[in-house]
């Protein structure tokens, strides 16, 4: 068992960086279409089989140091009574928005063995696969709210802003829910297995620190809080173009900090005091020639070394486009130049 | 005249902080609709008269303490011997993308008299019947090449980027183009009459700092110092998104640096040393009930002054769905609060 990732969760010594990529499981891999070209996104994510394959690809061929459950955060949501599309172009739709106080009753706040049991039996098939820790997750509320008050991806999120603007009741009521919710689909994923937790903010990034201290964070604080009342799982929390967000989120009570590319790590543990920080390539930087990529990995790692630790990652999910090729030359570099260092 | 804007622009006392908004001549008011209805974008930005009309509607509705020419940043674009459209939906188009050595070659430096005279007749027509300072404009370099690289619009810049990473000689070529005609056409607004100049790098945001400072900020610091020959106008720098990049931006060249929502002014105060700052309510906050909208607006105040001098604006363009009465509200909000400060 390789267990750096976890060690390094935890703020221990390792004798490398460990590095995973989010969305590692996903499109730019020939074999992970090969699947996806028989099932719709939505069934993919419910077959157990199915989800640990596409999990354990990346893990298997570049030599990731931890796997993370292939799903979306919009399972739960699904689950909460929601009817969930996905379009190829357009992303998840949910075609009924919440934005009214009937809609926020109606919602149910699921448990999660009965109504997302293909996420722990896949979590438990891959912990007896795995030969390196594995990442459960799930949205935080804010962002997860955001799909179900604009109906679907948002450039700027006016529904949402304006329900917090002009109904902060009602936004509080719904978030409330989904935090309910999310608070037990992660506890279920310790229950079931996951070494480490990471909780994605993808829309963090629009709100002012003003309110992202007051709509956002706080139901992040609260499913940790829980958590740490049933497990001793690292908790890794990213506010993704969360630059301006990194000094509220040190009271997230998450053990990693995440972050995108904007923000050298450096600075960023100047700003994250007693965290391990988690990144931060940028995910198109893996279009570098070869010399190049090594370059801005090498300046990554020497950043990191200001941290209390560091974690390699993306600053961002991979792109579909990405060449195989290049991931493997990225990790092995990880690998290499953080040995040496 | 009343020239608060100009002299808060130049550092010089005045008697209550100056507000204008991005975008403010635009589609959230009934009386441009009234227009629009009867030319497409594209006839009005090309006509003097109507140009006029709409900078002045928001002025002389609102009070604002500038107007900002009516224009769309890509017309000295279309100028180079592109083609450009523009989609009621998808924004703007260019349907020949910009990605070789061949389309970068066939780029000509347009001479601003020649190609765009109805923006300087704009302007002279505008400095006849305004009562308070004209703000000229243009985008960034590199905020201009994302549109000609991407051919319109995009999310991840991935085709920009992909060039930056893969082909930097073709890059620097096609900026070199893009810098040299946005210089000639920043130098004819000035002499046309505009008082003040704003670049509006709106992807700025989407580069790390190490790129940002290779790739994007060389070409404004050449347009700042071929400006500073010829006229002594202030110059507004506006990197959107830009809280990781704005100690990068004091090197910029401009007098004062445009500020988005995520980082409030006090903090960005320290980080951008002796410049005047101009921001930075979210453009949704405008949909918060008055007294909260007040308290907003308040808050910026306060941390505005922390900084050498400060111009009231939105972190970004007003949206079209912004109620006009709430406009009203906030700059009278900012007339007020800041004198009695």
């Amino acid at each position: 068992m390789n267990d750096t990732f976890l060690r390094a969760c935890r703020g221990e010594q390792t004798d490398y960086t460990p590095v995973w990529f989010m969305r590692q499981a996903g499109r730019y891999l020939p074999e992970y279409q090969a699947i996806r070209g028989k099932v719709s996104f939505l069934e993919l994510c419910k077959n157990p089989e199915l989800c640990t394959e596409v999990t354990l690809q990346p893990v298997d061929i570049f030599g990731f140091d931890a796997a993370i459950l292939f799903s979306d955060i919009l399972i739960p949501m699904e689950a909460m009574g929601l009817k969930l599309e996905f379009h190829e172009n357009r992303g998840p739709v949910f075609p009924d928005p919440v934005r009214t106080e009937a809609a926020v009753k109606q919602l149910i706040v699921p448990e999660p063995e009965e109504t997302v049991p293909f996420v722990l039996e896949t979590i438990r098939l891959l912990r007896r696969a795995l030969k390196v820790p594995l990442i459960g997750f799930s949205g935080a509320p804010f962002t997860l709210a955001t799909y179900l008050i604009e109906g679907g991806s948002s450039k700027v999120f006016l529904e949402t802003k304006r329900m917090i603007y002009q109904e902060p009741t009602l936004y509080h009521a719904l978030l409330e829910k989904i935090t309910r919710c999310t608070s037990l689909y992660l506890q279920a994923q310790a229950r079931a297995g996951a070494q480490v937790l990471q909780i994605f903010d993808s829309w963090a990034g629009v709100l002012t620190p003003y309110d992202f201290e007051r709509f956002a964070l706080p139901y992040v604080q609260a499913i940790i809080a829980d958590l740490r009342q049933m497990t001793d799982v690292p908790i890794i929390y990213f506010a993704n173009n969360g630059a301006t967000l990194l000094e509220s989120c040190k009271t997230s009570g998450a053990d990693v900090l995440g972050l995108d590319w904007r923000l050298p790590l450096n600075k960023a543990a100047r700003l994250a005091g007693n965290h391990i920080l988690q990144g931060n390539l940028d995910p198109i930087a893996l279009f570098l020639p070869k010399e190049e990529l090594e370059k801005r990995i090498a300046l990554i790692l020497a950043e990191g070394k200001e941290a209390k630790g560091h974690i390699f990652n993306l600053g961002h999910g991979i792109l579909p486009q990405t060449p195989p090729e290049q991931v493997k030359i990225a990790v092995e570099a990880v690998h290499q130049l953080s040995q040496q260092a």
